[in-house]
């Protein structure tokens, strides 16, 4: 049996009770290691779980899966995944490469940003699409995510964007060389999401765009969602591009209509004590009461 | 401290590790019970959890919250909701309640419906708005969720309906002579949400609607997401309203665009081994390569 496990988001101890026994009686077990990243590292996964983990990066998944099913057929093999297994990232590719080799598989839920981002208050049954923000480059400054957003908000919904990650990046000079030399991960803050955000509304402004987002549109960010430290902060746009919100990871919700008891809870989480104080007023066009 | 837990979807080890030592240490510890079940009972989690359940129904959470809240300030009180405690139902009203009281609070996360759906491999962030479908009587007939499942496909995206649950109803006679007496609990299944469906596409059809959703839609049905005996069962409208899922909870998804790994994905649950086979031509409206 093949068995995806989700870690949930805080620290070792957010695995289920269920997903811990499972991986201490697995003969080997693997730890997704691309997408996303908990707040505590390998080795303190390994002392709680008293198993070593095998670190299982992008290239490994898509050119090794045969190494990570190897006798999954008659003995029991774990993957587990940081949030859960079928959250912003799927696995669909290695569950059929399980099934396609005869092996049964099995996932053990657990919470991911898809649905524990609830708890700032928003309800989740309001949220459209969600998009992924990515690191701009000098020559790459992507702003298709701006148009899914302004669907949703069309629609009066509000919208997750999950904040790019980057591990195992290579320079440009140790890829030509072929040298397997990575760069420090990065992961996209809050502020620098709002930042190019703010960019495209001015672009779009320039251009004569009907505006469906600006300065003073509401927006959450969120650091650490599940852990002890976690952040939320909810402030205009303008407000959320000069905060801090400390280490990774971060998300940031644009809001759409907001319902009364939304308001309520997003206050509790104010950027400045009067950021939402006078919502009706500042930002009427996502608020009907 | 309040502490909001999570306890996943299927028995009583989905609890998170953390959530368990909470539980465990909790001076009271209350069990939400109104808006889904577990697939075990209250005892088989008291049993687990060596602790005694207090059941808080809707009357209770919404009428006698301070009972809730009582000396939390002081000593910890646990909070236990199926799933997330902000997944499709929030307690937005407990929470503030508690800040107002100057009583801190804390979520343990887990899986609820709302991620946990992405096993059947289609993709978390090519959803849109969740709706609700809710058991029709003679004479309350609403449509207005077929309304929200064509804004989504009309923008490619999956539709999660959450299917109507009845606890602690009164008959009609019952209720007016004022006798605290509750019917059996009804959950509504994949079959007839499906039939409810169709009957709207009937009647938009008969309008001379512009339809979006037709009998031949792919739909997919899942029942006990999470649990042993989890089922999912993918076709198209027509084939899931005489399919029997068994017992409770069950969800459907209207699909919107599916991307081929999804197509692939959802050939594992196909209702008949030809369900699927030759989506591309019998709805190629919603399938694009």
């Amino acid at each position: 049996m093949l068995y995806f496990i989700g870690l949930g988001l805080g620290d070792a101890k957010d695995i289920t009770v269920k997903g811990l026994e499972i991986v201490k009686q697995c003969s080997r077990v693997y730890l997704e290691a691309y997408t996303s990243i908990l707040t505590v590292g390998k080795d303190a996964l390994e002392e709680y779980y008293g198993r070593e983990l095998l670190l299982a990066d992008r290239d490994m998944v898509e050119q090794e899966a045969d190494e990570i099913l190897k006798g999954a057929d008659v003995s029991d093999v774990a993957f587990l995944v940081v949030g859960d297994p079928f959250g912003a990232t799927t696995h669909s590719d290695l569950v059929l490469r399980a099934v396609n080799a005869g092996i049964q598989y099995r996932v053990i839920h657990n919470a991911s940003i898809m649905n524990a981002v609830g708890c700032c208050g928003l309800q989740l049954y309001n949220f459209g699409e969600t998009v992924s923000i990515v690191f701009w480059t000098d020559t790459w400054r992507p702003e298709s995510f701006y148009d899914k957003i302004k669907k949703n908000r069309d629609l009066g919904m509000h919208t997750l964007c999950l904040l790019d990650i980057k591990v195992k990046e290579q320079s440009m000079e140790n890829l030509m060389r072929g040298r397997k030399i990575y760069e420090p991960p990065r992961f996209m803050t809050v502020s620098q999401a709002a930042e190019q955000l703010l960019e495209i509304v001015q672009n779009r402004r320039e251009r004569g765009d009907d505006l469906a987002i600006s300065e003073e549109t509401i927006c959450v960010g969120l650091a650490r969602v599940g852990a002890e430290d976690q952040v939320i902060r909810a402030g205009t746009l303008r407000q959320l591009a000069s905060c801090d919100l400390g280490g990774p990871l971060h998300s940031m919700i644009v809001t759409g209509h907001l319902h009364p008891l939304e308001v309520d809870m997003l206050r509790l989480s104010a950027a400045t004590p009067d950021a939402l104080q006078d919502l009706r007023m500042t930002d009427s066009s996502t608020y009907t009461s």
